[in-house]
């Protein structure tokens, strides 16, 4: 059977109805999931609460269908969420189920997916090389569990680790820790950075003697091409989702990828879509086998795109990660032709600066 | 000579360098200039001062130039602002001049511009048929100046007019008189609405029997498919400059125009360049041959865009039409290759309800 | 034992330790908890989810303590929360307990509470006489149920009803009704409005025959001079909380209430807190009897206070609500000492124009 | 005739009317002028364009009276604006005039000002020793000009200087020099911090030998107890305004100053009005004797106000110093009942952390 994807909407963060809809109409079977990756319609900062709230709410959801506590329902199924729905982008969930073993294959390499946590970490371990090498230790474990024997499969890997709060500020002064950063808001590239090493170091897209402490959040020629990682102050660990195609995996979606060189590039769009296998033929793709797209937005480091002055990095009223969310996830709608589209900021040690990674699922040609 | 059309970026509400070495370099002839229409980085509300902050800023340079008072320039010279540059939106003028008399005209039809305003309102005037009479009358006196005596050979119809501020509110309170909303912010549907209307009559898209004070921000279908319009608190009067093509008119430019369906119809805009001349060949236009574009932007009136839940109209943080205007304008210049593009908000009585109106000025080919 | 009153601080909108410590300690029994009113730290609009989350996350914990569902604690349970902690405002809840009958009664009057609940209201009723009129009778029975015979003896009336969403207008649209506006946030106004008015009709603050569906967010000569009431996307019908002192109630608190001139009254505040029985003796009151504080903040309608203009009504960034609560609550809490009270925006019908309602629960001398 | 002190409303940053009805009454002699301090209706970030508007509209107005050109004016005049208009606070301009020399001298010691600037600053030095030291040179120039003989006598010290830009960002990267931080809403901290080093090391609050490079924004127990700074992008060179009392300066004004330990310390408030020679008699000041007052305004470092949580620091919606002004302006203005107050953010090295200056100027009594 291999990997499922199933999107569904949210008519609020606690909305779990269509997921239970599919349940109901057996669908999906919730024994099934192993992960949900979505948007939901907060700020995307450290305030953001509509995370925590669309996780109790699917935990609750699934414990009462599995007859299991919620904090079971937790050490099952990875959830990462994006806070976030700016411009077009739709509040939803992506599912993923993973049939039993012994299912037939289908022709062809298939998608797989891995998935892996690490420790948790003290608030003073946040942003750093403790993070960076327990992600890449987790990467590593995530890819041989997915069947993916080639680093060159893998096309996408979702990471959500933890942001700096006050709380955890408090923590740290109270046990006189330095921190990498006091700013809880300012924590995030430093969050995000070290998790996206990680990425790089497990694949081996970077020489291990590069990665260092001095280099997280500043050199910024280290990076995955396929890392996407996100931080929220909720979380303790990391949990990674590990993306790709592995021969014999079954089921009936393949994955690709691309770079996007900025927030506007449409061709990155139609390359991405085009590496999972969807032709771009007479100028517009065959949008109904798509079944997911995430990229990550990022304001140009320049503040210049194709030549234009950008205000996103001086705007004090709206984050620019808001803008640039904004951006990109209209321009892939107006590709694909569903704003549902799972599209997080923040490309600290993600692709080369300015640019930013986009991964397509996309329905096998049967 | 014709119109001619020169886009200038700018490096903060009141950096007029651009434009100044254009005329240092000979390229622009200050006298020649009759408006500006551009995007400056405020928040587009009724507390946005970087328009005025824009205007006074090009008034007094032009002054220095023309040796007259910034008071004539205003006199002389249409400036129509849109503030707000979310998501890629880049803050820029395009400067519209008109030539000599008698100057030899281009074969065929070619970009044409007519500009009238109409008389200062009162405040309990705005949002009223005061308004949507007086703009009618002074559309129609715009277009007979352009030289434009088919009603269809018009394509776009900026309008800019007043907004109620709290000071006209105070105003109206200390004589006594009624309002159309007490709400500044919420007075912009009246304002813009107002104006479209008058738009439509003029060009007899709409007959006049239809057009009631009632109808003013209700009867959403009654619209005119070529205006836009915008309401700012520093203007007492409308300004209208009125695009379309005129036999004999010059100049190496064309316009066109096309209808958006929701803020991500790459179709639609792709449809405007055609209509003004560019082709869409091989999937890819010649972008280099695009001068400018206008479009205005809007939430979906009915919460969903694709069939997607849109969560711009519930947003208490970012106000729905910075939502709009990031989605549609990145989405434009993903297209076109340029952020420099005038995307402004608010579509009451432009196009159809969810729709909203686009036009393309592209240079003809020679 | 009569009313008891316990102020719990929240780490988040999910974090209920505080109140489990107490139950933990024996401090609060479970059992004889009624009421939650409390301040989340979300935007206070209508995509503000952090009131939802923060009663979903009481109930399951006081489900597990109760032995019974997260409904029925909704059931026995009333769970007000206003959302935005603007300028130095704290999130907390204050938790209403009621001791067993029989108590011994205290000498004097002393905190009654009665709670009554209203039916559901269908998306077009939000903000129309059918709330007013269900309001006075819930306000009228809870007066009752809190043993206070005269109306004069009530202090506090605390509605929370439902706010007009976007699932509500389009359920609406697809039955074709009419609603009171089509603006989810802009129905604030009239959601609010309505049931204040209520609790004026059912205290008898203003004449039956005044109260119609033309009054409402218009004659707002016509107002409770006790009643604070606000609104949540997440709620279809209305809670009534209304305290007052009664003889014989019991416990050991007082309440009393004001009326706020303007957003800096720092009078009105003291008045509040005389009238519940805490003199301001030589300049200072002894805030440590000071149990708890709820407030309304409400920006000038005039725009100007003390003769200076003020920008919260033309700020299009930040809601005038939020600028309006982080002043009030500064300076309520400059005298009180205490960032934890309850302080919600919007006063439509809640005392005259421009002014606006405030509480105090004071413990009583012994 | 000493230093003169005129507050003035303003209906947005480009209205000049009231002063230039000052002027007309004979009220205020523009030749007098000296220096503004005001507040304008901006978000006080980096791109707040409302403080170089209010600054052109004033030049281009006085250049008129005086008969001379608008550059002129800027060296002659010193410009302060803060923007940001949270709460209450309301858009206003404190002018300074100073009279002709020999004027007969009030009994006692008087308001005096000294006014200096450094030279302009690149974007590599902003944050660094170099502006530290060019300010505590003008800072000595400065209190030498006003006749000031003991710096204990210095009660205000008004710092404005430059901000890193996304333009000056640029420039720096163009030659390749190091900056102290790369986001220009980030660099505040360091350009604030740095003059206010700069006025502790002028005026003797620090020893010489603790004011290094790596103390700049972090050794927080060096500061100034009377300096309070601002950033603004429009600006190159830091302008300094040194307040105090001279024997002999004339004039009709005192000024004192205090600490206010948190943002409702209304405590500090009146302390600062009593050091000023207001008394706080019987509970209530006479506010009419005030002429204008000065303070800072921070989010609590340690997350806590009057042990209560505060969500300044974590709120992605609206920065933290919006907050905080919001708080303490509404504070302040609820004892002396004026919102025409400057309340501007940011304490870096402006009293121990958590702390912030206050100052007030008061009519002395005849």
């Amino acid at each position: 059977m291999g990997i499922g994807v199933h999107k569904v909407a949210m008519a609020a963060p606690s909305d779990v109805s269509e997921l239970e809809r599919l349940i109901a109409a057996g669908a999906v079977d919730p024994a099934t999931i192993v992960a949900f990756i979505g948007k939901t319609e907060g700020n995307g900062g450290a305030n953001d609460f509509t995370r925590g709230f669309a996780t109790l709410s699917y935990q609750l959801m699934l414990a009462r269908h599995l007859g299991c506590t919620p904090e079971e329902v937790t050490r099952r199924i990875a959830f990462v969420w994006s806070g976030g729905c700016e411009g077009v982008l739709s509040p939803h969930a992506t599912v993923f189920t993973r049939g039993p073993d012994g299912a037939p294959a289908g022709s062809g390499k298939r998608l797989a997916l891995g998935i892996a946590g690490t420790r948790a970490f003290a608030p003073e371990e946040i942003g750093t090389m403790a993070v960076v090498e327990a992600v890449a230790e987790a990467v590593d474990r995530a890819r041989r569990e997915a069947g993916i024997a080639d680093p060159r499969d893998v096309h996408y890997v979702q990471v959500k680790g933890p942001l700096l709060t006050p709380a955890g500020l408090a923590d740290a002064d109270r046990r006189g820790v330095a921190l990498v950063t006091r700013d809880p808001n300012g924590s995030k590239a430093f969050a995000r950075g070290s998790t996206a090493l990680g990425v790089a170091l497990g694949l081996g897209e970077v020489p291990a003697s590069a990665v260092t402490q001095e280099a997280i959040a500043t050199r910024m020629d280290l990076f995955s091409a396929v890392a996407s990682t996100s931080a929220g102050g909720e979380l303790k660990a990391c949990e990674i989702l590990l993306f790709g195609n592995a021969e014999g995996a079954g089921g009936e979606f393949q994955i690709g990828h691309a770079v996007l060189e900025d927030a506007i590039d449409a061709g990155g769009v139609r390359a991405a879509l085009a590496d999972a296998g969807l032709p771009d033929a007479g100028g517009s793709p065959d949008t109904g086998r798509i079944a997911a797209v995430f990229a990550k937005a990022e304001a140009s480091p320049s503040g210049m795109i194709r030549g234009r002055r950008n205000t996103m990095l001086s705007d004090a009223d709206i984050n620019y990660e808001r803008h640039a969310r904004a951006a990109l996830g209209a321009v892939i709608a107006s590709i694909t032709g569903d704003p549902a589209i799972f599209v997080s900021g923040g490309t600290e040690h993600q692709c080369a600066p300015g640019s930013a990674p986009i991964a397509a699922i996309v329905r096998a040609r049967s």
